[in-house]
C-alpha cells in the first residue's frame, strides 16, 4: 500500500505558512506501515491539482490532499476530485443542515458561501468533521482499470489530525487488509548525542522487526527513541511495547526522562510532588526560561514555588543574597540554588549562573555555565559544563540540562 | 521566468524533520518575482528524483534542488542531475583541494567518502560553499529543445540560505532578464487582529503594485505587513519603500512596534536604554516567559535588571511585598509592577498576573490577566484583558501584550 500526499494552498508555496501537515501525515503514514514517497504542494489552482492527482495516482494507491476545503471560490479541491473521477459535484441536504448547525451552535447564520462545503462528488463519500465546518471526503473510484482512493481532509491542523486518525488512517488499514493494530512509544532520553545513542542501541535496532525502532532527534525536548510495534490485538502489542521498553531502558538506563506526552519538566514536577517538596529556582543567564517551562506544566502551582531570573549581579546579591566575589563560578550557583530554597520558600532549589555571550565575562569564555542542585538535607552539588552553543542554544540547552541535572539528583536519592 | 522546488531526503517524507527550507524558497522566489507553482519532497532515490526532476522541468524554466550533496551513498543528487544532463560526473581537483581544506581547517582529516561532494555534472559548475564542505551545482543545459536551469543546494539551513542568496537568487534574476533590485521591509505591528489590519490597509494594497504589500502572521511575534519594491538602483528601491513606509504608518500609526530585525522586546529594551532607564519584571502567570524574552536580546543587561516569577501567593507577598488580598486583581498588578522597580532596583516595573488556567482561580475565569507598568515620576496605570485561548497561548499572548503595553506608555511620555 502507498498513500502519497498533496498540500493545497498558494500560501504554502509562497513561504506564508510552513507545511507541517505533510510531515505530520508522513510520520502517520510511517508509523501505520503504509509507505509514502512522494508530497507535493501546489497552488489553489484547479488545473494544477487535478494535474498532480492524476500524477500522483499513477503510482500512488491513494493520496492525502491536505487543505483547499474551505467555503471561498478558490477552495477547489472538491472540484478537482470530481474532475479526476470524471463526475459531478453533488450538494448533500444532510451536511447543510450539519453545516448550518455548526454555524447556529457558534450563535452565527451561516454565510451562502458555506453551502459549497456541501458539495461532495457523486460516488464519494463525506468524512464527518465535528470540530469545523468543512467535511472531508472519501473517494474510492477506479482509475485506468485500477482501484484508486483520495482522502481530501482539511488544511486546519487539528481537524486535519481528528479526521485522519478517526478516519482516514483506519480506511487505509483496512484497505491495506493489515488486520492489524499499530502503536508506538517514544522514550525520551536526555544526556548523549544522537550518534552515541545510536551506538548504544545499534544491536536492538538491527534485530528488532517488531517493534521497529526509530530515532527522533527533537532539539531541547531531547532525543526519542520510538518503538512502533503491530499485532492482531491492542493487548498483543502493548505487551509487545513493554518487552522492547525493558530492553532499551536496561541498555539506556537513567537516559530515559519520560515516555510520550512526558516532559522533562512534568517529570521534574512529578519526582518532587512524590516526595512532598516544592520547588524553586534562581536563574541568570537564561533570563526566566527554567521557571516557564515549569510554569507551563498544568498543575505545576502545587509544587513550583516561583522563579528569580537574577540577570544583573547587584540583583543577585540584593534578592538572593549571593556573596561570592565572582558571579561566574561554583560558588555563586551554589548560594543561587540554597536562596532559591531559603527566599521562595521552596524545598528543592536549582541555581545557574553562566556566559550565554555575545561577550566573555570574569574572564570565562561564553559558554561557560554552572549548575547547581540543592535537596533538603544534603549537600549542595554543583557541576559546569562549557557548551559550543550560540547564545539561544546556550540558554535553551542550559534550561534542560539544569532540569535533568535535578531529575537525576531526585533519583539518586533514597 | 517560473522556478519549482525540489527537497531531497527520506527523513522529511516521515516526518522526522519538517521541511522549512521549501518555505522559505518560495518565499524568496516570492520576493524576487519569480513564479513558483510546484514543490515536492521525494525520499533518497535515484529513480525518484529523476522522474520528479524531468516532470517538473516540462514546464518550469528552473528547479532548486535541495538536500542530497552528502558524502554518503544514499546521497545522490549529484548522480540525478547528470542523468536528467544525460552527461556523466567528473570528479574536479579544485574542489577536493577546497574541501579537504575545510577539514583541515577543523583539525581533522578528510575520509574518503568525502571525495564524492567533489563530483559535477559534465558541463554544470560548482558553486562555492564557504561554510560547509558540500559545494552547490549550477547546470544549465538544453532539455527538449529548451533552455532549463538546475540548482543544487545543501539542506542544512544555514549554508543553504547563504548559497541561494548569493549565487542562485542573482542567477536566476539574470536569466530572467530582469535588470531591477528587489529589495522587501517588513513592518511588525501588534494590538490589532488579521482582519482589522487587513481592513485598515486594503486600499493601499489595491492601488500598490511597486511595492507590492503582503501579510504574514507571525503568531505572538506579531502581524507583519512586508513590502517588496522593483527598482532599476538601490538607492531607487529604498525610496519606494521609504514612500509606502510613511503611508502606512501614517494609516497604521502606534501598531507599529518594528522592522524588519527588531522584535517587540529588542523595541522595548531600546525605548529604555535612549532615557538610560533600567527595567525589571514582576510576573506570575508567565512564569518568566517575560524575563526570558528581554534576556535573549543580545546587549540586553545593559537595561534588564531581571525578574521575579512570584508563581505562588506566598513568593508575591514575601519576595514582593504583595498586600492585595486577591492576587488576580488591579491592586496587585500595581503592586507587582512597583516590586520590580524597588525589589529589582530598576527604573521601569511590569507587573503582570492573571488565571492561565486549567482551574478558574479567586472567581476569575481562566484568560483573565491584570497587567501594569511603572514609570518613573507618574502614578501607575494597569489594564486588564479576558484571552479566549488556551495555557499555553495565554502565557505567550500575555507576554507580548505586556511589553507592548510598555512600549505605548514609553512613546506617550514627553
Amino acid at each position: 500500500m502507498r498513500c502519497d500526499v498533496l498540500a493545497i494552498g498558494t500560501e504554502l508555496l509562497l513561504g506564508q505558512i510552513v507545511d507541517t501537515n505533510s510531515s505530520w501525515l508522513g510520520e502517520q503514514l510511517a508509523e501505520a506501515g503504509i509507505d509514502t514517497y512522494d508530497h507535493r504542494k501546489v497552488g489553489d489552482n484547479l488545473g494544477r491539482m487535478v494535474r498532480a492527482l492524476r500524477d500522483l495516482l499513477e503510482e500512488a494507491d491513494a493520496v492525502i490532499v491536505c487543505g483547499g476545503l474551505g467555503p471561498t471560490p478558490d477552495d477547489v479541491t472538491r472540484e478537482a476530485i470530481a474532475e479526476v473521477m470524471g463526475v459531478e459535484l453533488e450538494r448533500r441536504e444532510e451536511l447543510i443542515a450539519v453545516i448550518r448547525e455548526m454555524f447556529g451552535s457558534r450563535g452565527r447564520e451561516m454565510p451562502e458561501n458555506n453551502l459549497r462545503q456541501a458539495d461532495i462528488p457523486a460516488g464519494a463519500a463525506p468524512i464527518p468533521n465535528p470540530i469545523g465546518t468543512a467535511p472531508g471526503i472519501l473517494a474510492a473510484f477506479s482509475l485506468d482499470g485500477r482501484d484508486r482512493v483520495v482522502y481530501a481532509v482539511p488544511g486546519v491542523p487539528y481537524e486535519m489530525h481528528r479526521m485522519v486518525r478517526e478516519h482516514v488512517l483506519p480506511d487505509l488499514l483496512a484497505r491495506s487488509g493489515a488486520q492489524s493494530v499499530i502503536r508506538s512509544r517514544s522514550l525520551k532520553t536526555w544526556g548523549t548525542s544522537e550518534s552515541g545513542l545510536a551506538e548504544m542501541i545499534a544491536h536492538r535496532v538491527d534485530a528488532q522487526q517488531n517493534p521497529t525502532i526509530a530515532f527522533l532527534a527533537r532539539g531541547i525536548e531531547g532525543l526519542y527513541v520510538r518503538m512502533t510495534a503491530k499485532a492482531g490485538t491492542e493487548a498483543d502489542a502493548q505487551a509487545l511495547l513493554d518487552a522492547e521498553d525493558a530492553e532499551l531502558r536496561s541498555i539506556l538506563g537513567e537516559l530515559v526522562f519520560g515516555i510520550d506526552d512526558e516532559t522533562m519538566e512534568s517529570t521534574v514536577l512529578g519526582q518532587c510532588r512524590d516526595r512532598g517538596w516544592t520547588l524553586g529556582v534562581a536563574e541568570s543567564l537564561t533570563g526566566g526560561l527554567i521557571g516557564a517551562r515549569l510554569a507551563n506544566v498544568p498543575g505545576a502551582s502545587s509544587v513550583f514555588r516561583g522563579s528569580v531570573a537574577s540577570y544583573a549581579t547587584e540583583v543577585k546579591r540584593s534578592v538572593l543574597g549571593v556573596t561570592a566575589e565572582r558571579v561566574v563560578s561554583e560558588e555563586c550557583a551554589v548560594q543561587m540554588a540554597e536562596a532559591a530554597q531559603r527566599v521562595l520558600g521552596a524545598d528543592v532549589g536549582i541555581g545557574i549562573t553562566g556566559v550565554a555571550g555575545p561577550a566573555e565575562q570574569e574572564g570565562q569564555p561564553v559558554g561557560t555555565v554552572w549548575y547547581a542542585v540543592a535537596v533538603p538535607g544534603r549537600a549542595t552539588e554543583a557541576v559546569t559544563a562549557k557548551l559550543p552553543f550560540d547564545r539561544e542554544r546556550i540558554r535553551q540547552f542550559s534550561t534542560i540540562t539544569a532540569l535533568n541535572l535535578l531529575r537525576l539528583r531526585l533519583r539518586s536519592l533514597p
